[in-house]
């Protein structure tokens, strides 16, 4: 019965503030976003980098078809992590933005005010009415003015510029790693290695080249690029990160998930 | 009593997440598309394979108007499982977007955009207040570039590329099955006989030609082709698949249902 | 205290899924079809045959305003069985698209194209807010190209295409019967046999001229046309159909119903 | 506190099926048509015949004011059961379809066309959210090409025609009578007469020319026609009908009621 | 907590028919007028007359500024009871009616047709959604084609034309004094007579020239006045109706009181 | 649990009647009035006087940005009591009301015709749907035709004329004050000081200049004008209202309050 | 279980008043307001100060990213606490009301107009239905003709001015710092001191340079600027606030808030 009067509480309703000041739809969209696998960012002396978990949950489902890493203009990334509807809708909505802006300043957007951007517009789908938030987080990199920027969107529409981070499940053990590890001015090769490492963290049977990607964006060329997975193959084997055990696939019904 | 208030939860309430993340009205569109019979998409070296459980309820039904195999445009068919009267919307929604891209860039439509365009929709449901989500999964396929391709929607609205997969009932058997028995490389003949294995495991006596259809998109020709009856049943009596007792119908109540 | 708490839960509430994938409101107007007395729909080798059951509630009702019987098009019949009022909504709106196509492309909607306008129409009601699913099946009959068709539409929005069905109370029934006496081929003449022998396998007193309806639509001349009264007794006085008692009125309260 | 519950449901809601196929808020628009007094219509020979029982609450209040006939056109009459208000807007509606008619056509609205207009215009108000139904039956008739034509509309939006019939209190009772008493081919001035004797079957103390209403629309003139209070008075008389004691007011809350 | 749990429920809904019938919000509405004092109406041979008891809630009011009798047009007066701020609605709504129709057909607006169009104003309150029924009933009087007319609409919207009538509290006492002493020819002047008296029965102290509030509309020129304070004292003192004891402010929060 | 189901019962609904025929949100739109400090209206022979309880809640808020009066335009004064935020609106109201008089007719507006115009915007508040009463009591007072005038407009939208009065907290004390200290002819000198008396009531520890703010607006020049401190100070002195300890901070969180 | 239907209270609902005329929604969005960390105003006597206390909650995050200062035209800062989501669409909302006033009438905008400005467009979002009202307080400095002025903005739309206030958490015990401590007439330079001695109040470690904002508007050039860190951190020093210990991040989970 309480199961029942629980899920009843949730099947209706709109976005409020409850006694204590929070906003419960906003707190269970960041569930949703903590059911999904981790995403990192690092930013590094001469660029960006972004890695993202994305073990499929079958043998026979292509890797490239998990959409955790995206680019959303030449110069800027996102790894997302949650539901992976809303991650489309927001990158789709930060393509335009940046198209937008390429249009009418003939220039590339900033990385912040792209991330404010979006930020402003989740911010919506949590004060008005009639639509749910958006259960994803970003992690929005890129290079502004031959700086490399590196900014966070939750699902309350807040913006945080970081110099490292983690999004989705386990964010605080893998926040936990980066604190300790990441030093200022690593270079970006130093910081693929990181980002890695990090993943690794939660993985004990180590990592495979599908079931990781990882994007970069120098200074030098500022291009978004994913690492090929051969590179990855080695990297992985650098540092010691290879799974010996491939199977990766999972058991029946928990294949049926919206989050990554 | 219990029933009751259970039923009275449903009645009412709109697509928001619960305590712990989850979008419930989503996972119950989910249960709709288990309640349908199963199909199956593979992707062969030459072609695509899409094939379904299409069993009448009543011998006085005519098999072709059960609808779980689509054409959308030439080279694109769709496969469904769940409730029938929404995967009519999302095939229309489909077509009409295949068809527009022939007219406005006066080319086909590649098979991985149509997806998306079709789960940017479905998601469109799952947030915005007013309406229910879907309770139907799509397998699309067909070819572009030449190549194969295989994807799958789901009523969260979100994307995956496939080697092969299955929706619908029995669809963590059927996943293990094809996992176990599908290769990289078949041929589009040989996927058609591995759909028809795999929709036979479930089916313990049998199939006969008028209660599954199979269809198929070639890189040769790149046309939507359904096997025809005659063909269907040498090669299910080749594989020792053809059912001895036809009687197929159901008694009564039970054949009002919205899926299939 | 039950009864109360129960049509609380219903006097309020949209169409969203259940728990186990179903949609209440679709199923509760199926109930709404079943509360309807019943109709009968078959395809014969020449023609196409509609009956129902339509027996005046009160001697002083003029039967022929019992709407079970409609003319969509010359070429198009239509039976139904439920809520009389949203029958005619139906109605109306297959009338406004046969001729809309009759004056676009002058020429007459295919009986298939008809019935999915029809269940697209009907869908809508499920998945969009702010109205109740239509409470009434359709049993939809004419000719293509030459050939009969009959097809079906229930709440939930589905086509399907049958060789004979019945709508309505006793479907069950009904439809068992039809299945062991139908056999292809049948001429229309023995189709209408047909029809009111399975009308009548549910009616103890047998049927009177008054009590029923019968429609043809033949491929010689492509019209809907019903059988008249006095055909209607010789033929249930030939097949021993004919009602002995003709006190058919009701007592009281139950003449107020809202479904036919 | 049942008390309280049981309103509770009821001042909130929208018009959707019961699990058994009903609609709850038609049904008590039903019951608000039997909180009206009776209105009876009989279709003669060569007229029709519309009567109410519309005895005022007080001695002071204007019988002409108390609004159960209403002229719908030259040619068509309404009697009313249920709710005022609602009647009004009903009869508004009607009255501007026959003006529209007139304009739009040259000629007078047929009685069938206009109680289906009518009658589709009701059933919106049941599946449509944002409104209830209408709490009123109406009785329309009047001639069509030469013949007297008869209708019922309810608050479902079901068009029924009728030889003779009865709406508002005591339905079931007086269409006992009228099933008992009604023949066929009964003359115009027969026709009134036996209307004033199905509304004397339940006042006891009888009628009085004040206290009903009775409107005829002959096949010779075309033209709706209230039967003046005097001759209504020696018809009474003649039936031996006339109320002998003709305190007809009521005790004071009761006066405030919506329905006649 | 039944207190509680009653509030609750009438915090929330919209206007919809209850089981038996009744629109609760329309009776509850009812209420409101009953909590105004009460308004008086009769119909003379020569006039109207509308009286309304206007006893100010505190020495330091204006009783001027009391309003329970409005000037709707040059021959058309209106007496409200209830919800003062609802009747000032009413009555603007009124007044925009009688310009309107003096500026499209040139002449005064009739009193009957006056008063159908605010009652089927009121009705849409009842019957769409959105919005809650008006809380006031009237008295429209006036002359119309050189005869007095006199009206009444309450919260139903439902019109009534009446010989003599009181609205607001102790409307059934009011109502036995009127049935009871009113007869047919009197007097513009034995009326205001009679309002008076009525108004009196329920006041034992007595009435004050500024407590009570008298206008008329005679034949004789058409015109909307209001009988002078001084005029009134000399008449309550002929009938032995002044009070002696003028102290009728009341005492703290009951001065706070939306109705009249 | 009692707080719990009482909070949640308020925190949803609209405004609607209750059985007794009252509207709840608007009696506790009264509740937020009578939550603000008091403020005073009084009718002079030859002006207008308003005064207001302004003490500030810290001795750093700035008394002057404690707004309980207002000018409306040139001639008119508005004092009021209750939720802040919702005065301004109907100030910003009251304003272009005025302005758009007088630009359209080239004059002031009249203060009775200036405060109807605001009840009947707050009435709309308390009948449509989808917004809450407005939260608070204005006096508007100000020069009409060389006469002075005093109007009322509560949560209602009731409209009353006032030779003096108080509105919001200890409004019955003193109410009962005014009615026996106020008398008609008094000069508006006389009127401020028997404003500073009547707020004087309940503050024990007697007034201070900044605590309190006074306005008039007299015949003569029909210039809304704010008594300076330092007049105060003298009059306060005078009437020995001075309070004599300054410290009207409070403690902690009652500083959050929406009413003043 | 308590929790669980405290929760569903707060789910849904719209602002409306409580049986005691408080706006719960508006109470607690104040409460979201308390969970964001303290920002402090003082206005000098050449001057306005804006501090925020803004500690990161991880060495990761990079400080300049908490937005709690922000500038909102040359001469105006505003300073922020609670939601931070929201805060931004107020801040923006500043801005361009700022610009258009620059734009319009070639001139800053007042503070005080500024500051109404944006109180009167949260005061919508407490009143009309269809979202929740803002979760965020500001405090609103900045030079108006030559003078310097300081304002406060709540959740309720209430505009007060300040010599000098706090808002966010701990705002009862800094106010009563800021009372004791705060003497007009002091300098800028003077503020800045008072406005970190008020920070460190519930700062027991002491603050940082990178942990605290600081912004001054002086008279001078009008003009908003940010205090540079290495000034912050010899103020500190001088007035022996600086935190000894740096390790103010926090552990884990706490990081994902939505106020600052």
């Amino acid at each position: 019965m309480q199961g029942q009067s629980q899920q009843q509480a949730y099947d209706r309703g709109i976005t409020i503030f409850s006694p204590d000041g929070r906003l419960y739809q906003v707190e269970y969209a960041r569930e949703a976003v903590k059911r999904g696998t981790a995403s990192v960012g690092i930013r590094a002396e001469d660029g960006v980098v972004l890695a993202a978990d994305k073990r499929a949950r079958s043998p026979l489902m292509e890797p490239a078809s998990i959409e955790k890493l995206h680019k959303a203009d030449d110069h800027v990334g996102v790894a997302s992590a949650g539901h992976v509807a809303d991650a489309r809708q927001l990158i789709d909505f930060a393509r335009r933005q940046a198209q937008v802006n390429r249009l009418r300043y003939g220039e590339a957007m900033g990385i912040e005010t792209l991330t404010k951007t979006i930020t402003d517009h989740i911010q919506q789908y949590t004060q008005i009415g009639g639509a749910r938030p958006f259960g994803v987080a970003l992690i929005v990199g890129g290079i502004e003015n031959g700086e490399p920027r590196l900014f966070e969107t939750d699902p309350s529409g807040t913006p945080y510029e970081w110099q490292a981070l983690s999004i989705g499940s386990d964010r605080s053990d893998l926040r936990d790693y980066l604190e300790s590890e990441y030093e200022e001015g690593i270079s970006t090769d130093e910081a693929v290695g990181l980002a890695l490492d990090t993943l690794a963290q939660t993985n004990d049977e180590g990592l495979t080249p599908e079931g990781v990607g990882v994007a970069t964006i120098t200074v030098d060329d500022e291009q978004y690029a994913e690492v090929p997975a051969e590179d990855l193959e080695s990297i992985l084997a650098d540092r010691d990160l290879l799974a010996t055990d491939e199977e990766d696939g999972d058991d029946g019904e928990s294949a049926d998930a919206d989050e990554e």
